[in-house]
């Protein structure tokens, strides 16, 4: 009930801090029999891990996966799969000065004010690292999910400031985004994202932009009406990544430039099922997938660590200047990616529990 | 766990279809000690009820609602409260073709998927109508908030279609949003919107926008880091809107086009307090409130029910041409802005509860 | 989060006062497409409801149940179903000077310690009669069971006071059960039952009891290892009943008598499946069901409320004195029966939807 | 929802098997604050701990906790506190045979038809040793209570097989208590449980009995009406307990014998309070606590795990006899002391924060 949980069937609870002795998550409810390796996790925690390419932080941190508890002989047995990652890389001098600052547009005066308390190495809690549990959970809810359905999640920076990549979402595949150290498909976008970044790292600066994520072969009937629409959760999902400010399914802001008429997916039957000639929805219908690919948007700000010199107040409330000192991402978009896609596979593989709970496994 | 409830601790649970017997909202978790008459609801759910105006249907729903419990003496006791609304402007008629046909860019197919049944009258559970069951809760939710921290919750229409309205977040008034019948406080924009809808409405189409709210006066330090951020709650309350497809917060898509030496909410020392000198955050960081006003904006496509005759699928699977015959809006925005309210309200009075839980009811 | 809710997947939520306009409950999770009518759910209310004989209160509530929601064409939608009885039978002047009195042994002095306000007609809240609406969903949840494993629940009363029945679970049928005003189907005892009630009662005095509960044809595999153990979830679904003291499953606290060489329950192959030779641990074992009926048992206090005078002290903490002027139960055990089933019935379908999200519907 | 949660908003979540690489457990709503080191769990744990005396079992297991998050500078940060116990004493070919085998009263059939696969080692995840990582968790809600309310929390053996203790729980010490091998501050009984115990061992059989636990300085208030009564909680807590067959509080199953005048707790004004007379509601009343000190006693079967050789059946069906090879407790109820007194701590530690989120933290 203090936000370090997600999911309701496929419930998975974070902990640690991005400083501590480890940071770590437990899966509850995964089905059992399915066959799980530290290799299935790794291969998704190695995407989000820093220090991949220039575009990233330089920081080392393998980010290590232990699988704890919940598999035995290769296969999960039902019971709770707890995942750690022991911490390495940790600088503390590199954090001492941030203790009695506040860094702008960070969440230490929030902490501060909300439990009078915060463990300031690293961000703490607050990190994005935190995610890195995440990430691990969704390798587990997408190797279900893939497993049953052939789902397919493919994210990619599809604008970074005022570059905006031309990707058709039909046709995208996740090794034309994993060729390229940006992580979109678009190469010449891909050119100019890098170039960007690398000049914002050069004067000290940061740039946010947005990722595109299309999921492909997701079943009819995920999604739960009024509250729980599957685009509520994952806005949710989205809007509880570090950095984020906004999310859009199918035609999103843009779609309001169109009138209904214009707007309307018509019905029609293709391959002998029923499918829509237009998909402005973003496959999802009443807040119940529609068998259609799901599309979306999620909005990323300027990373808030720069290492300009900011203006700032002191945990005393005095006038102060500050400059990040650590190693930070100038452009958190390329390692934003695996979190988005590993955010939606936990939403649809709880949906998917829940629609097997309450309707049975029938899907077509 | 099947979408029907939402909070964890100012926890509704929504029943009822729009055209059977009633629909209605438990709440359970409000303190006791409220004073709580039927008049504090009806006023909300005046301004979402339809035949307002002429740019809303024309149905006359009289919308009155019943408290059946949880209210003695004029105060809540702590214990659930119920309020229903009976169904009286009931034409079953309307809605006969409909439960063999699947309205394009409605949820009758992904229902019937999901389900293998679904009542089809006025939409039954899927219809818009079940947001006022929220409404009533949101107008406790509001209540409690304003009488302990005079927090106020002020949403309008910001744009429809191409006309966007010039609104000052920092000084708009509920007085000026409701003397507009399209719910826009700035007169020039209203007047075009006005024009717009009822041209749409016309030549039996639609038309979409956004609608932004601002909230002042919230504490800091409401909402929980990593899964229920502030802002990730408020983006599935949002989500869950009938017709809704995208959320922003503060800077929202637009930030994306600065550099976070731009973007970054300076903090100052202002009366005394910390705040920040620019608000891209849009009062919250870290998932957790600051204390300046929260500020966020919500995309509405185009109502899918237009007058103009459409293609689609029956339920077998046969092509058809569909006109909608029933009396609808063709432009969802002006009603949906005290749902918007109303949803905030109850995100912001669940974060409430759950710092006083952990944290104690220390704010200032 | 307030106690009004229960289950997590087949999950009710409890609202109304004993005497304020209604009482009722709202299901939600219930597969669809399973037939209900009001009947279905009557034969159970009628079964709890006051006035069914001279063992049991003389007042006249007809507890006639109203479907508002989630049932269209006789059956189940998925929606949230919302069953409510209308209050008729409403005397508020015998409760006038109760709402000045603290009841000894009653809930009237923890809840005004609790919320700082009561509702005291009838009991308000804490009245036994807010069972009423569990009895309601305990007969949907039981016709799903009973469709799905042919399931068979049937409790009755065991001992009143000194008097113990000598009653075979095996081969105990509710006909049986239902041929005694005093649900005992033990005839010589439930005699003796009798008489001494009505004496308690002419003495103005009460008497309490025990209820066993036997279920047939339960899948092995429903419950939850650690903490929703099958037998967890049953005990805190008794002690959630009113008037209950104490609960004990399979051997009980007799068991405590045996060594563990007697007490363990041998596999054994039984009509080509595996069983027990004996049913020690009532059917559940690790907190799962085996597959041999489930047998517990659950201890009742005597009637808080006696026509006998009392002594106490009143809301200001002057000492006074009280005797119960309205009509009520020397014995609640009767009218329990049902109720014990009912919560029973909840337990178990909550945790074959569970089952089913997690590990699909396979059973034998 | 798989049953490896407990509690609301103080949350805890289990992870781990028996013979795993570790057991652990997180709490997610600690209030921040709470001053708070490893050796506030261990001295809990130490309770707990195998070897301790020639009554428990002889398996040297240090059960050592580290403190993985949630605690900076010593004092809890409102972020969630995971806690872990590195198994060391791992013996996997004591546990080979079971893995074919279905020990009587054990959970391995049960597990099997559940998930279809199980970890034996140890007996996987439902060994006892998984009560480890409750008992940690109970040690920060016991600390929480003891600093806000000076509640103390007292649970001794009361009975083994036939042996009843002689104590008066209203001057019971924990001193007492510890200052015996079994745990139980009756000297005279507590010599006569020890000869039974060690006389069962030696035949290669067990013995179970009864644990009372007495709570004083509980404030009034905690609890929630309907279905999360106070009993309720705690009756589900000591049910979730291995091994438990029984439950009950105040009078229990013994009041029965009781007429509702002599059962009433009449109420008096004590030290210028209202307090009971009597305490037959064992603290308890209407689900809510009244201030008294709340009793309860909790039935444990012997336990299931014996030398001698019993007749089962192995896992395809086949005859056989199976003797237990590892070390193991002939009465699990010495070492179950501090599980159940964690586990009502956990129970109470929940509602405070319940209390305080929906009534404030005004207490007397």
């Amino acid at each position: 009930m203090t936000g370090n949980s997600f999911g309701q069937l496929f419930r998975i609870t974070n902990f640690g801090e991005s400083h501590g002795k480890a940071i770590g998550i437990v899966i509850d409810g995964c089905p059992p029999m399915l066959e799980l390796g530290a290799k299935d996790i790794q291969k998704f925690l190695d995407r989000r891990a820093p220090g991949q390419s220039e575009v990233t932080t330089q920081r080392q941190e393998p980010d290590k996966v232990e699988i704890i508890s919940g598999v035995f002989s290769g296969k999960t047995t039902g019971t709770p799969i707890c995942m750690i990652i022991f911490n390495k890389d940790f600088k503390p001098a590199d954090y001492r000065e941030i203790s009695q600052a506040f860094r702008p547009s960070h969440s230490d005066f929030t902490y501060q004010k909300k439990y009078g308390i915060r463990d300031p190495s690293g961000g703490g809690r607050s990190s994005a690292r935190m995610t890195a549990g995440n990430v691990a959970a969704g390798a587990v809810a997408f190797k279900l999910l893939n497993q049953r359905f052939k789902t397919e999640i493919t994210a990619y920076v599809k604008r970074v400031k005022d570059i905006v990549a031309d990707i058709n979402p039909g046709n995208v595949s996740q090794k034309d985004v994993e060729s390229s150290i940006v992580r979109c498909p678009d190469k010449n976008a891909a050119k100019a994202m890098i170039e960007l970044i690398e000049s914002a790292k050069n004067s000290g600066d940061s740039v946010g932009g947005v990722i595109e994520c299309v999921i492909k072969n997701v079943p009819a009937g995920l999604g739960d009406p009024i509250f729980d629409k599957l685009e509520a959760d994952l806005a949710k999902a989205m809007l509880s990544i570090n950095a984020t400010k906004g999310f859009e399914i199918g035609s999103g802001f843009e779609g309001i430039k169109m009138f209904g008429s214009e707007h309307n997916d018509t019905f029609i039957i293709k391959n002998k099922k029923i499918a829509t000639k237009t998909n402005h929805s973003g496959g999802i219908q009443g807040g119940i997938s529609n068998g259609m690919p799901i599309i979306f948007r999620v909005a990323f700000k300027p990373t808030s660590t720069i290492q300009k010199k900011q203006q700032t107040v002191d945990i005393k409330g005095k006038s102060m200047k500050l400059a990040a000192k650590g190693r930070h991402d100038p452009c958190v978009l390329p390692r934003a990616v695996p979190i988005v896609e590993s955010m939606a596979a936990l939403v649809l593989c709880d949906h998917y529990l829940r629609q097997r709970a309450q309707c049975g496994d029938k899907f077509d």
